[in-house]
């Protein structure tokens, strides 16, 4: 298979790429690299089926000429600058909204029907049942990083129905390993670089908070597009992340997993190892700390 | 007050700005006329109080300028051919979503917070709670128009968290009255001016469905706008519009309104009443059926 993935030199897409590349297919990796990262892609550029393509998802004619004979979409760019979304909220509107909306047009104007998109658990608000499922009741936003990734899963949706597209939203949250370059972990390592003998936690220090390893994200992901092969004009929806969130991670976010585990998949490095693995990673690569704020 | 009405020549939007006018209010009627009326806003133009700008949501500072004092938005502007959505998929990207955003940092830049915006019914998707109540399991999209006003309600509602908007949004189905320009009762009257021996009606002529006379509509909106008055940071939802439809009405939709009615508000039109008003207007305005398509 030929697959096309934006965001492709960030943390899941360029660990997606190099995966999908050791199963032997065939990759086009579309970055805008404003916030994805060149060494991201070295591994993958090294491989003669990985083809790299510089380009921004607002460029519409871009994205409809990087697509040319791919079989598959992963839309994984976005910008996931969460915390600072109020100061520019055009941002969120143009690469979440119409960079999605360009994406399917590209799409379409190729006949390629299938797209894993990565959406976000922030696209539930302040959920009135937790743990969430898929179809808790209809939320309000809080976000415009949730408000715009739902926007994007709406027009998903739409394609599905109208174009006959097939669709699979995963709402991610917590994940980390290789790559892994923001979050507490991030924040922990950086830290204990900086000063060891001190660590500064929020909170009391029983929180407890669950992520998901990226290998086994991307495992998830790839069995549910392939255990849901052939199901056109539909688009199906399911949370991927930390099993366990705790009160007090603002928003608190904590997604019912169940939906997704009911397909055969299940995490195969536990949390703790997933730690190790990325403090490893982070240990071994210093230079995020200076190059990205977390 | 100073209101400003986007889609103020609409068909909601026209009578609305009559409504508030005769309410000693000044309004400042938004309208690109691409499906607006010039006659719909004759009465209006006469008074002191209107001003009429013509311009389209995609013009950012024109939108800023024309909000210039005003204190609260209605923005009732939109791409309403449902129908037609597939054969040009930017229009709601451009005119729902977009759109939506220009007003909403329109109002940001003029230092408004209040925003009352006409969603619809069709965010519920193929709702699978029915009467489809407000906090109904959340929906998949079915069309670009559906997803288009969702995402504008999704904006909205982060505009109220992030920079203290008071947001009321109102899913409306099946209004009809004086200016109504489509739907059932607009083709039955084509039709019996056409050939006044013949009536072709779909289905088995048993169905049910009920509207809401626009004045009642407008009542609803002004009368639930004041009685939230002042709950900034807050985006209030309610469903409003005809309280029984009928399966095979493609797609199903048939809204719980208790919320709506929790607030006070009773319609004081029959159905009845609304569909002679609205026979009665159309006759005396043919020019409607061939200025306007279904």
């Amino acid at each position: 298979m030929k697959y096309l993935i934006t965001g492709a030199a960030g943390f899941i897409g360029s660990n997606l790429a190099d995966h999908l590349l050791d199963e032997g297919h065939e990759v086009v990796g579309w970055d805008d690299f404003s916030t994805g990262q060149e060494r991201f892609v070295e591994n993958a550029s090294r491989h003669k089926n990985y083809q790299l393509i510089r380009g921004n998802n607002l460029d519409l004619q871009g994205l409809k000429s990087a697509m040319k004979d791919c079989e598959q979409v992963f839309h994984f760019a976005a910008n996931a600058d969460v915390r600072f979304g109020l100061e520019h909220p055009s941002k969120d509107v143009e690469q979440n909204i119409l960079a999605t909306f360009h994406v399917l047009e590209a799409m379409r104007c190729n006949d390629i029907r299938t797209i894993v998109f990565a959406s976000t658990g922030s696209v539930y608000g302040e959920a009135s049942v937790i743990p969430t499922p898929e179809d808790a009741p209809f939320p309000i936003q809080t976000s415009l990083y949730g408000a715009s990734k739902l926007a994007g899963e709406g027009l998903i949706e739409a394609y599905c129905e109208g174009y006959g597209f097939r669709g699979l939203i995963f709402r991610f949250v917590s994940i980390l390993g290789e790559r892994y370059t923001h979050g507490h972990v991030f924040d922990f390592c950086r830290q204990l670089l900086d000063h060891p003998d001190r660590l500064e936690v929020l909170g009391d220090g029983n929180q407890r908070k669950s992520y998901l390893y990226v290998a086994d994200c991307i495992a998830a992901v790839l069995h549910t597009v392939r255990f849901n092969v052939g199901r056109e004009g539909q688009s199906d929806i399911y949370n991927l992340g930390g099993r366990q969130g705790w009160i007090g991670d603002n928003p608190f976010i904590f997604l019912d997993t169940t939906k997704i585990q009911k397909t055969g998949w299940h995490a195969k490095v536990s949390i703790r190892e997933g730690v190790v693995r990325t403090v490893r990673w982070l240990q071994e690569n210093r230079w995020v700390f200076t190059r990205l704020v977390s």
